[in-house]
């Protein structure tokens, strides 16, 4: 894959910075205003003010995402929010959620854009973190911060979870995902009762590798984070280490039937010789393997299942 | 389904309240002496006074979940016991235990009571609420509280796993509900070691929603929390919630076409515009769908398996 | 099975004592020394001191817990290492793997040792703790500590997870016990960077029933736990629980099919009159069931993978 530019991707409602291996991308719909008619009967201003998830920032985010996994470049990516904006993000646009709904598909053929987001973002084999610089409430909470790999979280932010007070339910695949990571007990008390919680809550406490007390700081921290992995980490190794904890198999055994094959191929990788070169020598390795020409033949061995909406774009 | 009286259902062993859309349980068997010969021969008073699960307790538990669940005026069911009782429920009746033994089944066609209560709490469709306001060791630890959807519980209770040190197991399905709620790592310190522990302990503490300091006040508490869920809550909502996380899917692309199709009927049902505009309105809403009218042909997505003892009324 | 003398069996790399019916296993690499032409070559000094994972440790760790499994005497193992060794474990030798790496075998046909120890601990039906009084990397935080039943540990450890910096995969079956012991969000935060930790971190904390100040108190706490669940625990109610919890069938319904099996085949077995008689007087149980003698024909009800490697004595 040729060097590419992502800023000439077009992208709106997102702004895409590669710093190093590091991409950055920074949720843009604080400030931008959408004049259509449909947005002034249907919306009010401060949604859109408030990197609410509508528009354009679905589907960009799925191609960024996309995108970044396949970038040889790319070794970690960061979705963020300006610190000045008002949240990290509001939830879903109400006019975009009427739009959706008012499309003719039945039940079955209905794909949630949340859960669209969150499977590219759970799919992309290079580390992902989510910097929640802001409030966050709705797909903000669920799809824009559950299938990443580490969350840091600025303290003062209201984490809001209010679908069943809405008369929907939970999506952006959060029943799936939420209860795996901090088990049912804490996943009901935020799914169940449409909570807004502080991060601080022994309720969703452990859902974030960081806790961070000024706001203006959760960028530059969980960018340093980054940056360090970035710096120490092979990227075959990254993805099937990744693999290993999303696919573990049924059973121990089963586990140990892949994680044996993982180690036999990364352990006799240039990487890790490498790694083990770099240790001995004291000083940072310098990990040239990438996942365009390192992977193996079995490797997913696991069937990914086509979730991609039938009828339409996105 | 007309309206119900639960107290002409002829309960012994519990009392039921319906106050608004909370249905209030409370266990019977404090006070109530049962002077057969065999309770003369085989237990003692103390333990028919700490609200033991024994006698009809087991079978009226069961009915009155079932009839909950189907009953469209009950949103919230609340299990609790007297504040002033010795106990919310010190397990097993030995008289009850040995006399289930006894029954010349084998094992294969055995069916534990504790389990099937937590079957039939497990599957009510609203919400579940227990409201432990006294010590709790046995099936009092496990079938009445591992099934529920959240847990509130006095600070001094004695919470006891005795199992493994009586030469028996866990029962009541503790061991697929118990690591599911807060790991393996803390669901083998309590039902490994037969603990007993405080609610404040770090073995335990995150299997509860609220730790209230005053034993009176547990039930208070958990009351205004279970009318809060009443007044802003959509049935339907409510239990495709529960159902998408108890029946998630084995992938997060499983559940997104789970969640997708549950997003696409509540969202365009009339609870859910209800509840938008209410909260435009800014007021309370009035969600009038009822489980009766309003579920899919698609529901339940899971097949439930038929585990009622076959022989034997329960 | 005749009274075993476990001094007998030619064990070098570690120590074991038999201690009533608690079967203490000290690795014993700290102080010993390999001088093969090899060892000169590929290793150096400090890692055999450190009890690394290399040498005879492997396959002289299976079949001590192999053997443990078998023996009516074993009611617990501990495995833990001198206090005064520089580590309780710093992982697997260099040497060990380069030369496991080397052998010719394909992917599919290579089995790591740290899996291959890790299975044997796991399935090992006595109880099992691990008294982790130094520092533990790699395989020495995972193999050596995930599968075992309970884990006490010195809160001055370094707990090091390094694979990821290394250029390989967490192995040993990591990455299925990790999650699922302590949930995938503090799993990530452990295995994705390659973290070193103390005990009392909030991202490891939840791994441990005990942190222990002293390192010199860690094995006698995990000694006097041990000598008590010896002491009131039945050999089968203990093989049941365990698999109960390690194989609860995937539905709570399918869980109450099993242990209704486990709670009617126990309760009516010699163990559990002598526990209720026990408990009646007052005194502690003398259990003298075994798993010789006392299991059933249902047992196990799941099926075991035979994952031992197919071309090569481990």
């Amino acid at each position: 894959m040729s060097a590419l530019d992502y800023n000439a991707l077009g992208f709106k409602a997102i702004v895409v910075t590669l710093d190093g291996a590091v991409l950055i991308v920074t949720i843009n719909r604080a400030k931008q205003y959408v004049f259509t008619l449909k947005f002034v009967l249907l919306t009010n201003h401060s949604e859109c003010r408030r990197n609410s998830f509508g528009d354009t920032l679905p589907a960009e985010l799925i191609q960024v995402f996309e995108t970044a996994d396949r970038d040889d470049r790319v070794r970690v990516v960061i979705l963020t929010a300006e610190h000045t904006a008002p949240a990290y993000s509001t939830g879903t646009d109400v006019s975009t959620a009427m739009a959706d709904f008012s499309r003719p598909e039945g039940e079955a053929d209905y794909r949630d854009k949340g859960g669209q987001v969150a499977i590219a973002i759970y799919r992309c084999r290079k580390f992902t973190v989510a910097a929640v610089n802001g409030h966050a409430i709705g797909v903000g909470m669920t799809g824009l911060q559950l299938p990443f790999d580490f969350r840091f979280v600025w303290e003062g932010a209201k984490l809001g979870f209010p679908f069943i007070r809405l008369g929907i339910s939970p999506a952006s695949t959060s029943t799936f995902l939420l209860p795996r990571l901090i088990g049912h007990s804490r996943a009901n008390s935020l799914l169940l009762t449409g909570a807004t919680v502080s991060p601080t809550s022994p309720l969703v406490s452990s859902l974030y590798h960081e806790i961070i007390p000024k706001r203006e700081n959760v960028l530059p921290v969980a960018l340093a984070f980054a940056q360090d992995l970035a710096k120490h980490t092979s990227q075959i190794s990254v993805a099937y280490t990744k693999a290993l904890l999303q696919h573990p198999g049924e059973t121990n055994e089963q586990n140990h039937l892949l994680d044996s094959r993982a180690i036999k191929l990364l352990g006799t990788g240039e990487d890790a010789a490498e790694g083990a070169l770099a240790f001995k020598e004291r000083r940072d390795p310098k990990f040239n393997g990438n996942l365009s020409k390192d992977s193996s033949p079995w490797y997913p061995w696991w069937r990914a299942l086509d979730v991609k909406p039938r009828n339409a774009k996105l």
